[in-house]
């Protein structure tokens, strides 16, 4: 069993850009800046920290610059800004001193591309490629996310060949790191190990990061599906908005949870990450849909039985 | 990949025993009944209804004949009743027309065992061998269930060695399926693979069930890993009080949404058992935990891309 189980894995956060910008009430900046600060002490390496979207388009996020400029976390945290467009991307470059890797989206279905940033996708990876080659020369490190990976509302089961065509472009243009993102939560680990086995198969050298949402409660269940056929990177969202019912993204705080339990080495300090979650519930006033926030860890330690 | 991974799978709704008798509130004896018969229509072919516990104990649970006289489920419904000792079983009988199944238990923690039936691992079992002569002089299938089988919140994890070795007194004693549960919500995949592995090895001929609970967050990932090894037999709950950050079961529409997307047959009508759950949910006054409730199944009929 489990013979490509990684025993370490690398977390994401992505939770004070894909979170907040889900948020109704727009969250005061030294808030967003307090929680990142914390999510770097409990032991983030890699935080996605903004998103250069047309701030009267998303006013959640419109404080990116001043976010950025300000947060205090180690020197060894890697801090990643979303990039929308080549306009978007003129923004990010007045401030690239201050962030470290830049990702650049499409999405896999056409409807869903065309609600979510009204182009084709043909149209976007145009784009992407552009500004793919922009973010290269200014020494940062690209990423890339295809978003409705496992499934679209509008369109159905998107076929595999279509989604992996998408990331082998973007692999062309220079991304070291591929997101598959199930956005609206329609992925089973069933299919989740069939596609992650393939995706590993034809994308060599290239990190696969999974990201799931947890709409129908599976979202544990096919990380830890991804994670037998070998995934080692993923991306949630800790101490952030959850709704519960909404497509929302795991909680980071239960995918460590999972993961440190299973002896998977995730790098951090799970405490931490639930005190992370407490105080984002703290000033968002209300209860997240985190398990580890209310059940805690299960400490071994202690109480441990002959074994 | 999966090659364990059964066609279909068996799910035991255990919602009428396990989840109403936690509710604070006494659930009416007809809201009860009304529920056991929709459970019947939504396709499940084994509904543990009632528990032969004291009254005063459990009043709950008080209602359990009634309950078995009035229910109208299918021919075809096997019907389930908890025995917790030899005088809930000398009630049990008095009435043993109303049902097919009959259950005893123990914990494979002394600690637990004592807090819960207050008394020994031994004793326990002593009696319950005692107990099974009985059930099954009387052509009742016996059916046995280990409590904490996945760790325990006083001992911490009970070495697997301990908890297999009850089973087998158990199949020895007769019972023909032995269910695994995960009570306070402790076990974590990886050790849920290795586990049911171990104990399909050393059961063979026995139905093995896992029953998660979803403390953790990780109850599909629990029960997505067991699947994956060839168990293929669950015990869950649907429509049923889920309270969030208990150490509630797992949702059955939930389990059964991730199955039947899996293309693992479950034999039931998931907007049949969803609809359950809304009922259940209705009379309760209350939301339950349930993701599927919200979210609904995913439907790719009709929206299908080619693929």
């Amino acid at each position: 069993m489990s013979s490509r189980r990684p025993s370490s894995v690398t977390i994401r956060e992505v939770g004070p850009r894909d979170g907040f910008q889900n948020e109704p009430e727009i969250i005061p900046t030294d808030e967003k800046i307090r929680l990142i600060n914390s999510l770097g002490r409990a032991g983030f390496k890699r935080i996605e920290v903004a998103s250069f979207v047309r701030p009267d388009v998303l006013p959640q996020l419109a404080d990116g610059v001043e976010v950025l400029k300000n947060i205090d976390v180690p020197g060894d945290v890697s801090l990643m800004v979303l990039i929308p467009n080549s306009k978007g991307l003129d923004n990010a470059l007045k401030v690239r001193e201050y962030y470290h890797e830049a990702s650049i989206f499409v999405s896999s279905s056409e409807t869903h591309n065309m609600k979510n940033i009204n182009r084709t996708v043909a149209e976007t990876m145009s784009d992407d490629k552009v500004m793919a080659k922009r973010i290269l020369a200014e020494g940062l490190k690209l990423d890339a996310v295809i978003a409705t990976s496992f499934g679209c509302p509008y369109e159905g089961r998107i076929p595999l060949d279509r989604v992996l065509g998408l990331a082998e472009q973007f692999a062309e243009f220079g991304a070291t790191e591929i997101g598959f993102g199930d956005t609206t939560g329609m992925a089973n680990p069933a299919y989740v190990a069939d596609f992650f086995a393939a995706a590993l198969e034809r994308l060599p050298g290239v990190e696969l990061t999974a990201h799931f949402h947890n709409t129908r409660g599976q979202g544990l269940a096919n990380a830890y599906s991804a994670l037998e056929v070998g995934v080692s990177s993923f991306g949630e969202l800790g101490g952030c908005p959850v709704h519960a019912g909404s497509t929302g993204n795991i909680s980071t705080e239960d995918l460590v949870s999972m993961f440190e339990e299973m002896g998977v080495d995730t790098g951090l300090d799970l405490n931490r990450v639930i005190e992370s979650a407490r105080e984002a519930q703290a000033f968002l006033g209300r209860k997240l849909t985190s398990h580890s926030i209310l059940a805690g860890p299960v400490d071994w330690t202690g109480t441990l039985a002959a074994h």
